[in-house]
């Protein structure tokens, strides 16, 4: 009985010592792959030559834009120099929302004209050419707006709440102020307002405007909605104060001509042990019209591209793996709604989504939006990262266009950057190829593919 | 007995309980001290003003020049208006060496002349109104250098040695390549070159020299010494492996011109019960001359000024808090060397050093030289720092400053920032005001208070 005991005490080392054992070798394994993926897109990437004939030679990508079709035909050709298994488009109808001519606008006060820095909201209507003019009311937040909006009745309705800079992430900051462009001119619709005026949603102050979209509700009517620069948002209220009776004139050329086809950009390679399990990751192909959409999304697409340039260079899937570029990001979702359709509809089995879409900035980790044991599963491989200064896994968000795969209980997982720097010049002119740092970029492109491999290495549970 | 052992389990229980609780009071002051001082620095605070001051108003301040003076003046007064206990200057020679002209050079080969961005590093000598003319020996690397030299007798000799881009840490990087520069005229004057070139310690490709200190080793020659830009180097390479016979001009006019009197500027708050117990922080006050210095280290003395006032509104140290700003750092260190003599001198127990001069980045946690004891020390609080993404508290380089102070056995600190876009610009006439980030600049001084109040708080092991 004793030396039975002996003898299960040994057996059970030895199992132990082996299961040990293999599990550092399949640790060193792996601290090897990650190494190999973060050395080949710091010292061989393509990621910072790309993000540049993305902005350079390509430009902004408003949803059915010329530009959007040429960065379509442009990154389907990146993805076939890859000689993935298949590469297709995806077609998709998505709004085309001009701007046409640059708006114009002033303060009209006892002190004298004030001109001011505007950009109109997208998805807004015109002003038509005579513009728009009117007094001005003040509201701190929609809620504001919700509860005295009846003094705004024939007037311009101004929303003016600056981000919570207390906060530490400025990414939940641009969510609690967003409902304010999102919502705050079909409030301001319903009451009766002329027009409809946002403090742009930055981290900054300066003389930039931030776009970004604005939605109608049904049956209320359509008045134009502008941002202003936070700059002129605090000049406009010191003169309300001073001048409660002045006017604002705004001018916005910009309309909504309805849906056009486009597509989704779609890259494969077909897994060697399960090919019916897919792990998708991606960005978004449109960016506002403002500037090159060098962080929104530029740097998410490359960050998506260069993660299969180095998967498919450095190692062989077990399970299928997709690179999507989803259009109309910024304007409607329809090319993640279209997406999350078909995956439905052909009942693919997608065990992982994932997304940048948070800039071009030095990762921290991934925000995870899943079960808890997937959330653990995810973090169980922390200190794989931690050579890389990535120490960041926890529950969040995943993405907007991969949003539409929870339905499927798809565990979705966004790339989580350092937001710091991000609403200084999110959505404006400021977002162009010369502020994304190329060791930055060339980080994150290798902390996602290095994600990828795990998840397709191991599952998830 | 029995009962005997219940009331011992029950004591026991007890006290844990208690100390548990007391821990987690502890735990939670310190949370919400913490919290007071990042949202003191995010939302009232003086960082980004005091810098835009620095580096617009001042600008470029070397050690001897009348803009340090000025910087002096400045860093003293704005101490003054914190209302410490006591506010001084601290007189320090130091070496003045100024670059007189811009620099210009060219290559002179069969393909013709192409002109060449240069920059005389630190502490060169000149070479005269004529310049310099000769033929050119490339060298890998100073290793190589000492092996091959005498193939450069009557020669330019040129290292160039890229940075190692597969290395996660550019600091490391940094380190590795700057022995070429430190060490490479040295090197060069011995073996009978007449000039010394070194590729630029950047991690991007341009076309922007990076300066930085040489120095000359005792009875051997003193040759000019220049770098050239990332993007000259490849090209002199490229032209010097086509025409190897190729010549290069360059015209420096620097020169050393001895040693003046600066100074260290010192504020002190006296601590409440151990006034005897120093705890310093501190950036260096000098700067190159090609830019405002603004990360090299405008930052680092904003971050220490800026942690000076936090602490001085927020909390009563018990400790003696002193910030100081050191002159000298890029080329002599003579500010550092004597704040430590007097410390010594002066017997003054210093229990920490913190330094920041790794620029105005996002701060990732701190980099520690002290006892194993005091890393770990360190380490207990990092789930304090969690909530502002610091999650890097390791062994390694504190900073040049405070290094003179290590034979005293002060545990040195080194603010850890994110080092991936330092080296684009550092020395370069591309360090100003304009590429700090505003919210990655208060979170590094709300970092730096929130470690010098808990060392004052509960002492370093």
């Amino acid at each position: 009985m004793k030396n039975n005991k002996i003898h299960l005490f040994t057996l059970i080392t030895l199992i132990s010592t082996f299961i040990y054992y293999q599990k550092s070798i399949a640790q060193s394994e792996d601290s090897v792959m990650i190494k190999k993926l973060f050395t080949d897109a710091l010292t061989n990437g393509e990621s910072y030559e790309n993000l540049r004939y993305l902005c350079k030679e390509i430009g902004p990508r408003l949803s059915g834009s010329d530009n959007a079709q040429k960065a379509i035909l442009w990154t389907k050709s990146l993805m076939e120099s890859y000689e993935l298994d298949s590469v297709w488009l995806q077609p998709v109808m998505v709004p085309k929302w001009v701007r046409g001519e640059k708006e114009s606008a002033k303060i009209i006060s006892n002190s004298g004209k004030t001109k001011v820095n505007v950009t109109a909201l997208g998805n807004s209507v015109g002003t038509g050419k005579k513009g728009v003019r009117g007094k001005v009311v003040e509201f701190s937040s929609l809620e504001d707006l919700q509860q005295r909006g009846e003094e705004a009745k024939g007037k311009i309705v101004f929303i003016n709440c600056p981000m919570d800079l207390s906060l530490l992430s400025t990414g939940t900051m641009y969510g609690n102020a967003g409902i304010n462009r999102h919502k705050g001119p079909t409030e301001a619709g319903k009451i009766g307002a002329i027009g409809f005026i946002v403090r742009s949603l930055g981290t900054s102050m300066d003389d930039f405007p931030h776009t970004g979209a604005t939605q109608y509700g049904l049956n209320v009517p359509k008045i134009p909605a502008i941002a202003i620069s936070t700059n002129d948002a605090e000049i406009l209220s010191k003169e309300l104060q001073q001048d409660p009776g002045l006017e604002f004139y705004f001018r916005t050329n910009c309309e909504m001509l309805g849906d056009v086809e486009s597509y989704n950009v779609v890259g494969q390679i077909t897994g060697s042990e399960y090919p019916d399990e897919y792990i998708v990751f991606g960005g978004h192909l449109d960016s506002w019209d403002l500037a090159e959409g060098a962080h929104d999304d530029g740097a998410g697409m490359i960050h998506s591209l260069e993660t299969m340039r180095l998967l498919k260079k450095n190692y062989q899937p077990k399970r299928s793996l997709r690179v999507v570029m989803f259009i109309n990001e910024e304007n409607g979702l329809a090319g993640g709604k279209e997406y999350a359709r078909l995956a439905a509809e052909n009942e693919e089995k997608h065990i992982a989504a994932l997304e940048s879409d948070s800039g071009g900035f030095l990762p921290l980790g991934f925000s995870i939006d899943a079960t808890p044991d997937a959330i653990l599963n995810i973090q169980s491989w922390g200190q794989l990262f931690q050579p890389y200064n990535l120490f960041y896994f926890k529950k969040g968000y995943g993405g907007a266009d991969i949003g539409p795969l929870k339905n499927q209980d798809v565990p979705l997982i966004g790339l989580y950057p350092s937001d710091q720097r991000y609403f200084d010049m999110h959505h404006t002119a400021k977002d162009v190829f010369e502020i994304v740092d190329h060791r930055e970029l060339e980080l994150g492109c290798a902390s996602m593919a290095s994600l990828v491999y795990l998840i397709d290495k191991y599952g998830l549970k």
